[in-house]
């Protein structure tokens, strides 16, 4: 399937249209999440390295135009004035892993305008999708306090690709390991996994499974304890432990039930049998709240496997994202429709202490104490640098989630920190309005004399 | 990315082991899902094409063993004993588009026991992510009532292949067509869309946009009226579709605001202006219980186009489904542990009118005037028919959709219509149960009183 024309119609058509009426001055593009979802603190910027990969693949061929014209029922000539374009702008990008807000933009696209409007839709499937994973799993590492945590979410998300990319946003926030074995040998990340319930149910005992997957595996082992009745197959898994002395690294995975009370019992009857160092590991439909209570409640689990609800982002599956035109041809542009007005010009994100955010313009002097996150990361199609680094991308994970204030850190009920506008950006907003306003092309009368306020005539 | 190598390292630690051991006996292993989320009055089954394709084309090859030894840090040939493994199993399914409810297989493949199990994780994320989007998109078929839907999901989807499939899925449950160009070349979708309000910012105003469009297209038009204020762009918009007179099939685009007010006023502009045959399309965060609002409030929109919520199932993104072992070598088996207690032995799905099911055994006569849903689709690995046609799944979702009872059908707390166990299968499952107590593997003796009580021992 073509990266080109998995696409959105409209953006074909609108480029088309573009193309033939010569408009192929520059357009500055801005990608951003209108709103955190409902029990999100922050976001994680995500998808910044897949989409320069898209970027700097993207061109537009006979099989693309053929295809476009197959869908749009035209002759394939009509569509050959789209043949060859490619990517050749510049991109402006928050560095993956860094923790953003509201209103920021993630990633900033200026290119002919032809160009910059074909890669909108391709763009935004990446970087809502990452962002909002990302986001999930970086709750996951504050729930969890500093105890491992493994990525088990192949199953469950959307496709294989959808997985891969999950089991890299988990380890970009601080997984130790994921159970997806395309994925950790594409990023280096360690897998991880040993048996399933039909494995034990293979066996006529569970010691009986126990004992053969140690016949046929060298090194640590963890034997699934759940499969009948769990303090049973704790007491299995101890016996075949001890006999066998597969030194440190070993352990016992819990899957079903009260997690905490069957850890709690867990640890005692391994303990009791001198398996002080074998660990407990927890699956089993946890997220961040199961895994907060889990903490909270003192259990003895050493090690967290979340799947499911993470790699899906259960809750907030989605970004309420845009990729909005903010310049065209030197003029700064918005929209005013009802409750999605967007603030125009190219912007920048100035980061202060305590993720205090400011959003200026992109041409503003930084304010004193305050970092740009915003950094060209293309140029004229090209990335400006290597591709990123995954342990890079975490270590700034970890900087920001070291500065994110106690409210949005709450697991419960989080409040994201809201970023400024700048005088600047506010000024520039103020007169995009009157200009588009007083070309009498918005607005009816009663709007004029209140240009403060909605702009929704539903609630005129 | 391999499709062998997509897949948690589990499986191929049991396989590794099954191998080692000799056990390559028959398993049969059914793929169902436990409960239906909440707010689903049923399920749709979806993703057995691409499972099939996914079978047929699976091999473990020297370049996977390569990749399983890397992560398992192990030496390349000690995983040399996968090799050359392909699928060369029994497949029987409910065939695309059926509706399916809580624990009726979905798919049951029955292959030597390692090549059943390598298949678990990529088959799971094809049919749980398929089967949740399907659902989603099927209630809105029902919530719209007759009127026409299309799938503009593709920009939340997680990554462009799920965006793919996304589009599928409403076209098999009956949308009229996609924005997603990909998708609809390859699926033979109608493909769908004009304008985004970038394309009318581009220009001084929301008329030379919309006359630029008309210059630069043939055939109908739609323009895109809620860039600044609704009314005064859907005037622009009557204005210029008057006077150039397309024809049938032109239309506006709401996007924002109170959909069913703007569209009331709109509609009586448009008529007044004589265009009477212009339809109204409607989008922005709209999913059934949105179009279901309008249907029911009379707004005269003429087409719905349903993205983020539906392309990601916003409220239930994924599904509580698993794959679980049934039978080996001859045995059933199953999992007695808390509350995920499973009914052993491969069976069969008898529908009888109006969805009543039974679940029984698969060896069972079909009770009178019922049909067995699940078909055997593919033997020795090969497909037993040429792959389905998206036409054919439609038709058999419009008429289990046609015969489901009402309360399934509500879109606001839709109760799922529940199957019965048959008798067989119930008799199997005590018998097997009885025979893993006796065995004494399971439960703490106050349990051997009360086999039928509940086998978690937290609530013990």
């Amino acid at each position: 399937m073509s990266q080109v024309t998995s696409t959105d119609l409209y953006e074909i058509t609108m480029a088309l249209s573009y193309v033939r009426e010569g408009m192929r001055a520059p357009a500055t593009f801005s990608l951003f999440a209108r709103n955190l979802p409902p029990g999100r603190g922050f976001l994680v910027a995500a998808g910044l390295e897949p989409a320069l990969d898209y970027l700097s693949e993207f061109r537009v061929e006979k099989s693309d135009t053929d295809e476009f014209a197959q869908v749009m029922h035209l002759p394939p000539e009509d569509l050959a004035t789209l043949r060859g374009l490619a990517f050749d702008g510049q991109v402006r990008a928050v560095p993956e892993g860094r923790l953003v807000f509201a209103g920021e933009p993630l990633l900033e696209v200026t290119a002919p305008l032809p160009q910059a409007q074909l890669v909108e839709t391709y763009l935004l499937s990446l970087v809502c999708h990452q962002t909002a994973v990302a986001a999930k799993a970086g709750r996951c590492v504050l729930a969890a306090a500093g105890r491992p945590l493994v990525d088990f979410s192949l199953r469950r998300c959307h496709g294989p690709e959808a997985g891969s990319q999950a089991a890299r946003l988990c380890a970009m926030v601080g997984f130790a390991g994921t159970s997806n074995v395309a994925a950790a040998a594409r990023y280096g990340i360690d897998a991880s996994g040993t048996m399933a319930h039909s494995y034990i149910e293979c066996f006529p005992s569970e010691e009986d499974a126990f004992r053969a997957f140690a016949r046929t595996h060298r090194g640590p082992l963890t034997f699934l304890v759940d499969t009948y009745d769990t303090d049973r197959g704790v007491v299995a898994a101890a016996r075949v432990l001890s006999e066998l002395a597969r030194g440190p690294g070993c352990g016992i995975r819990l899957d079903s039930g009260d997690l905490g009370l069957l850890a709690h019992r867990a640890r005692e009857t391994l303990d009791e049998a001198g398996l002080r160092d074998v660990r407990i590991i927890a699956s089993g439909g946890l997220d961040e709240y199961a895994v907060d209570a889990l903490v909270r409640d003192g259990a003895p689990i050493d090690v967290f496997a979340v799947g499911t609800r993470v790699g899906v982002a259960a809750d907030a599956p989605c970004l309420d994202a845009a990729y909005k035109l903010v310049e065209y041809d030197g003029a700064p542009v918005m929209k005013l429709s009802s409750a999605k007005v967007t603030a125009p010009a190219p912007k920048q994100v100035f980061r202060g202490p305590g993720l205090q955010d400011v959003i200026g313009l992109e041409t503003e002097e930084p304010p004193e104490g305050t970092e740009p996150l915003l950094r060209t990361v293309m140029r004229d199609g090209l990335r400006t640098g290597p591709p990123d680094d995954l342990g890079a991308a975490r270590a700034r994970f970890e900087a920001d989630l070291g500065e994110l204030p106690p409210a949005a850190r709450r697991i419960e009920g989080p409040v994201p920190t809201a970023p400024q506008y700048s005088a600047r950006l506010e000024e520039v907003t103020a007169q995009v309005r009157e200009r588009l306003e007083s070309r009498g092309r918005h607005g009816r009368p009663e709007e004029r004399t209140e240009p403060t306020g909605s702009a929704d005539p539903a609630s005129a």
